[in-house]
């Protein structure tokens, strides 16, 4: 204890010490450890245990990951030819080698593949293609990296300000799970709007759903809202409807981790219990959403595969002693789809959403073609 | 483990040992532990302890357990006269110390102070006004326990049966907290549909919330109904819209904790939210409910006052290690009202109320002054 979590970014790199920076997730929210990871072994650990954790977070330490490694294969004497020059083919069959390794530690995790795939292309681009001396490949894959956490952070800042204009100082905001800094590079998505809210002096009043069965709202939200001086309650997530009924929500802020074409959206169990209590109760329910999770090929929520998981998360996972009968039959499903007439609104960072959502999600897309246009040209 | 616990009643008597038997709820669901309660202490504690609990369970024991204390005080040689008669009066001021103790367990259990204030009219007018021998009204007042128990079970029997006919075989149910046999002597109220539907066949597909923070429908209704062979599913509390919204729930049976004159109901916290969801899905929400948790002197649930409960039992009670930051604010409400519009029906042993509450809460009321005049004359 005694550290404070927000003086800590999520994932770091310490380009001296040739490491990845990470807060260990697992140890939340007991004790704050930032730990480094040197080693391809290390670094596979860290997201295969959790201790990096949500999407964009694991892409970011994936990114800087893959760098390190590359680092370290350009300074082997191994991939030196007779005059002392790195040979790109050796460097970039060891590179090659890591990224495989690194790849495999969450093959579900959309983001590892996406951020180590991306590393990779500009990899060949600049050794194979424009035949540059593996040091200056590296010093790309270093810069490629860091624009990764770049775009992240801007990606849930322009979430976070479109969605700072949906509330007014002084509001009550509910949030549901882990949609935070914890899980990104910085600002998260659902928090992002309370972040920024919190800089400029917004006041605003938070309640963090603790989030069965695995606490994240308890463990990670309530955590780092707390840490950064957001006026922060925690419940439990049958408690939704009392601090709605008693006046003090104006907002659900929520994050998502896959919006079907028609605005069903897919996030965290307890949701959509969440939705359809705000709907009664006429609070605005809205989904933070990088244009990254809306999943055009899948026309409604019907067709989202939800997880199970084991039955030993609800009844075992924290507890002292067993909190059900041994032999229980538990259901535990690990998400649930949101119906989109219960939104009131999908946050992106190109823009705000509304129904009917299949018109403007398809708006929201030509937004970002436009935007990617706009930034080749540049 | 290993014994069954609906081999056990909640709350019973051994007469031959002079005690009052109950199973340990503090030990569910890891032991099934009987145990029996000789002295004025032992039931005191069992009261104070949660040992045994729900308000008619509650009851039950303080009646049984005034009944062995008398027992034991007219046996006493200190209150016999000359001629080796037990002189009442005698016996009665131990009888009413022993009795303001146990009444001091739990001072805000209503069904305490209920079961007490009736063995003592019992003891007053059989021995001071009908100048019975101290031996006679000892066994009246073990006939008063008895019928105390018993009418308990004709009230959960009863609300079972208009219950049962609610829902038809092979139906899933939802409950939420335990308003099961471990809270009453035999059905429970919420249950007691199910319970019922279980001696006839009916092949229940039920659900039970765990219940958060105390989780007593994990600890309880799960482990009661499991053990009763029950098809019985434990599920978080923000599961419900999944179960739903699969359509594995064609009804919901709650207890309660008090009906407003409107039909507003407070029960268990997360009630309501459980309520806001199966409206949602077109699932019809009963409120089982017997008559003396109704309180026509309470217009709506707004007058009703809601108890608030520290903040260790959402971030420490069952947990291994820390599940939130230290010194997180905690809103931890033990109970919610749901609004009668989202209530199908209140199920009471005196028939089916509907909307409008107000009208059929107060035929329910007339119906109880009929069977009373009815009994009494009989």
């Amino acid at each position: 204890m005694g550290k404070n979590i927000m003086e800590y970014e999520t994932v770091d790199l310490d380009d001296e010490d040739l490491s990845v920076v990470i807060i260990d997730q697992t140890k939340l929210p007991g004790t704050v450890d930032i730990i480094k990871l040197h080693t391809a072994r290390e670094i596979w650990d860290a997201i295969y245990l959790l201790k990096v954790r949500g999407a964009p977070a694991i892409g970011v330490a994936a990114a800087f990951g893959i760098y390190v490694l590359a680092k370290r294969i350009s300074e082997e004497d191994s991939i030196k030819n007779a005059d002392g020059q790195g040979d790109f083919e050796i460097f970039y069959r060891k590179f090659k080698e890591q990224k495989d390794y690194l790849n495999s530690s969450r093959p579900t995790a959309v983001n590892l593949s996406w951020a180590l795939n991306r590393m990779e292309e500009v990899c060949l681009k600049a050794g194979r293609e424009e035949k540059k001396p593996v040091e200056e490949v590296v010093e790309i894959l270093h810069r490629e990296a860091a624009a990764i956490k770049e775009e992240d952070i801007r990606v849930c800042k322009t979430i976070g300000e479109f969605g700072l204009g949906l509330v007014k100082p002084g509001d009550g905001i509910l949030t549901h799970c882990n949609a935070g800094q914890l899980a990104t590079s910085k600002y998260g998505t659902a928090t992002a709007p309370i972040y920024l809210g919190q800089e400029r002096g917004y006041h605003f009043r938070v309640f963090a759903d603790e989030t069965r069965p695995l606490l994240q709202g308890a463990r990670l939200t309530a955590y780092e809202l707390h840490a950064s001086g957001v006026d922060v309650t925690l419940i439990c997530d049958n408690m939704s409807a009392t601090v709605m009924k008693n006046g003090w929500v104006n907002a659900v802020f929520v994050g998502c981790d896959r919006v079907a074409a028609n605005g069903d959206a897919a996030n965290k169990i307890g949701t959509s219990v969440v939705a359809a209590v705000a709907k009664r109760y006429g609070v605005p329910f809205y989904v933070c959403a990088p244009t990254s999770t809306i999943d055009y090929d899948t026309p409604t929520g019907d067709e989202i595969k939800i997880e199970e998981r084991p039955a030993e998360e609800v009844t075992k996972m924290w507890y002292k002693e067993p909190m059900a009968p041994e032999g229980i039959k538990v259901f535990n499903p690990a998400f649930d789809v949101t119906d989109n007439e219960l939104i009131t609104a999908i946050v992106t960072e190109y823009g705000i959403a509304r129904a009917p959502f299949k018109e403007s999600l398809e708006e929201i897309r030509r937004k970002k073609e436009e935007g990617r246009k706009k930034g080749r040209k540049e």
